[in-house]
């Protein structure tokens, strides 16, 4: 930082890497990226070409001893984010790690203990703080403007359902999927999760079921304020990415809708009709990946907490595995049952 | 009916009784009114002059007496409901009858059954049926429109709490406010519901824990198809009444949205704004309550079936007294263990 | 009125005479038609049963000369408008007549004239002020919600054109169509139009033309208060009935959107969907002409002024004459050459 | 472009010099930036500090005599842009100028004589082209999805007027504001315009009457094909900058909305309310500024024609000339007229 940019490692050049590092390249002056690192080296090469980075660095652990480097971004496979946080908290990385940072909460505990014995700063990569959507509703709810919360509901729907080849290792539907919403459920009450309810099941590929997975979900929340919650899953939504949230307060209502590529409406012969919504989480939350990682850039530079803290990372995992629980067990599952 | 004309008798001339009978005299050249009967002598004689009945009788069974009425309709408080429909059946009238039939699936069988054995035709006021928002919905799901439903969520919310003495006669939010929404579910998918969950709580005034009631409530619903569905009641909604319904599907979604006193917005210097909803049953439902009586009106004159029958009277009835018992018991309950 | 109820005559039982009636027979209490008379006797005849109507009178006269009979009616051919006004004043009638009074100033000030001279009251049926939707534009501007109005734009647009026969008698866009456009321009502005510029072509269809008519225009209008507006005319809006406002003020904007059958979306795999808006003037404004009855039976019983009077109906056509000679003229036309 | 990349130098560190730089700079890595040059030495020396711009030139003399510079980017004052087209075109430079070229037609033909005679390429600045709204309306027209335009409305209204000083050397309402509708009309209908009519006034503030100006104008236009459309500009729109476009076709309608900063709506006590509309063209057409650059970076590296040519440049101002000839004559103009 003696030069009062932040200098990033980035270890993964995969799609979210891709997006954080064009993110880095292009949109934060304060940034640059010194070096980058994938198992995959061709597509490490590819990435620095096109952002300009100057060095492809062969191993993660070349990035960490690297004493240049003020701070790495994981983007790694969700299996190895946990070490890697442990390794680049020994070298005095600050870190930028993709969600979740581990399936395990024994592994998490050891990361964040890594980190907390480093004094490195960690920021994970729940973008959807970040959505000015949500960002909107999150305002609402802390100044007051609709009241107390009384009841929530979640809509996160993806278009079409990942290959199975990828469920496997992703932990399935609450792991890699609802884990989004589980942090927004706390980040938009401001409120913790106490106990849940699952309704699972399998919609829409008999080969969710095959890999003891769901592709439809909803999952009753009880907050510690007494509000409840829920939050509806679908791997499949033909009309696109639908991202929505809704609270009912005690002085209003606040929703959100999804968002379009324009705001055109074509009044036709037989229905009116628009667009269909923004695909998928790449056109959707475009400016919440930059705005996190800006976010991010600015916490190390001035010494402040990060917006997504690793306790943060810990909680919705949580929430995942009592989901998971509750639904092989037939009942409501209390968070504490999990721990 | 000798005239073509169906001749009623109206039991009850509080709110709904009013609401009916406007609609006998006003809208449905079919129909006409002979008489009208009310413990209240005051309330039927106002009526009577409002809608230009010719007679009030004294009671139900001077009514029930009179050869030249063709049908009741029972519009009665609740405890009453059941024996009204065993009598007017025994003096062979048609009935329309405002839900619930009864709190007690005893009495339902006992009224279906002298309804059945009478052979009088019997609709049950369901009205949400008759609304053109859900009647969409439900043409979107019975043509395929959005393929197999999966998923379906169903807001309905008050726009203020009634009193406190309303509530222990009413049987509560489940069997009072809910056993709207359980109706919608059932008619909407063309489904039947297995088994429920029950989160219930109370947010909007202490009052409903004295009286052992909720004010804030989300029900899961497991369907036989295996579609997942939550039913969300809240007794204040200060906005209005919120009244939504939104099914996904495999081919697509389908959501009905709120209706206004008009389609006019205005851009302000602080926001963009509309005026509220409608403000409650008596003027979001206004048309439903027409359709339903013109459709039990030709359902008679016609003799076909009624588009609410006495078995859909009953099964609401059973999914509330199974959500009730799923609170009670704090896990999920089968239909089939309260009956 | 000795029983209380304005006692009506119905001159006409074409369409807009049958809403009317209806309206009459059943929707307001304190209304009751005596009889009814049309040249056309089988549709007089079947309107009076479908209204239990106990009289079909053998003519226009007959019905002047019955002492019994409060207010008639005017829904017959333009053309004679003006001559039963007059007759219908010198009857000591109030009277209710469909737009336009005349297509001839003259006609309508020998008309006015008649009316002032017997005292009677005179209300004319520009229905859309008692639209839901434009009456709270009117109130925004009215009371200052919007402050200063500066720009409006009306849109009105019919779903198909009318048969060309239709077209000769009706006076052509101008004097049949845009005449409702003319009259809302004044009433939401609160505001009187000094000159008009006319666009107008044809574009829908070639007989347009052959009449000396019109299928497509805009007409700009400047008011004495220095405020711009426009109004836009089509026969043809493949999609429905197009009807809107939009007036931008010194602090805000109003629009006015139209009136869809349900407020149902549908999200399918091409795009989100909508039902049509409704799709003619007898389903968007239904309840205006209620409301504009209701209106005129008030304003009898109570003695108070109408809520559109005899001047309301006279400059409406001053400008569709001014309109018509802007275009034939190719150069804005100020009112007042046309008196 | 021996480096594959095409270099420019900028003329003019303004504001909108700053949006192109930034666009340059951090999002299109087929360009960079050699110098950049402004009368504002510091202006010019802070903008090069922020987008990493190695050279800051004394004189666009010093920028049109680098051989290593390919093409220019002229965001300067609009007195200077015709001088400075000549010149760049002179020197062999592919040109990127804003909008527009000049006030006068003599010198924007001799501009675009200079360009062709060069054989260099030249693009303007309308950068309404790019907005993903209005490709989708343009779409619509030239696919046929609304079949034949018949009437088009483009609406068009800054949040707040300029300072006063700004209007003498703008050209006016019509040179500086609405020659942006101009194009628009023109390119949303793929027609030409052969008439226009003037309705001008001031509402806003008293202001630009003595700069002998407008503030709030309806403009009619009349197409080649028969199309009639208006252009409304108003200088103050309290709520933000109001941005849409309808059109009306034999087949359907077509129309585009405001854009937000969110899709978040509350419902509150008094009333439905969302978030104002983007406030400002910064906001409102942030991607239209980068995607026409990219366009014209595009087309130069490609040797294809630009997305708009020197024509397009010249049309608007006609139209602007024969508006405001309009208005002082208060007649209808044909474009021919001002030739």
């Amino acid at each position: 930082m003696s030069t009062g940019k932040l200098r990033f490692g980035i270890l993964g050049a995969g799609r979210i890497g891709r997006v954080h590092a064009e993110t880095l390249a292009f949109r934060l002056p304060e940034a640059e990226i010194a070096a980058i690192a994938d198992v995959n080296q061709e597509a490490a090469h590819a990435l620095a070409a096109r952002c300009g980075i100057p060095r492809v660095a062969a191993s993660a652990a070349e990035i960490f001893a690297d004493g240049m480097i003020d701070a790495v971004l994981i983007c790694t496979s969700t299996d190895t984010h946990a070490g890697l946080i442990a390794q680049a908290a020994e070298a005095g990385k600050h870190i930028f790690c993709e969600k979740p940072v581990s399936l395990s909460l024994k592994k998490i505990d050891e990361s964040l203990a890594a980190v907390e014995k480093a004094g490195v700063k960690l920021q994970v990569g729940f973008n959807r703080r970040f959505d000015s959507n949500f960002i909107r509703v999150r305002q609402a709810v802390a100044s007051g403007e609709i009241g107390t919360p009384n009841l929530m509901h979640i809509i996160s729907r993806d278009p079409a359902p990942p290959p199975l080849t990828y469920l496997r290792p992703s932990g399935g539907l609450f792991l890699d999927m609802m884990i989004h919403d589980f942090d927004m459920a706390r980040y938009l009450l401001g409120d913790e999760v106490e106990e849940v309810y699952t309704a699972a099941t399998v919609m829409v590929d008999p080969g969710f079921a095959k890999e003891d997975d769901f592709d439809t979900a909803v999952v009753v929340l009880r907050f510690k304020s007494g509000a409840i919650g829920t939050i509806d899953n679908s791997r499949k939504a033909t009309f696109g990415y639908d991202q929505r949230v809704e609270i009912l307060g005690s002085k209003g209502k606040i929703a959100s809708e999804n968002r379009y590529p324009n705001q055109v409406v074509v009044s036709g012969e037989k229905c009116v009709y628009t667009d269909l919504p923004l695909n998928f989480f790449m056109q959707r939350y475009t400016e919440s990946f930059a705005l996190e990682l800006e976010l991010f850039v600015k916490s190390v530079l001035e010494d402040k907490p990060t917006a997504v803290t690793g306790a943060d990372s810990r909680v919705p995992v949580t929430m995942a595995l009592a989901a998971r629980k509750s639904h092989d067990e037939h009942r409501p599952v209390r968070l504490s049952e999990v721990e």
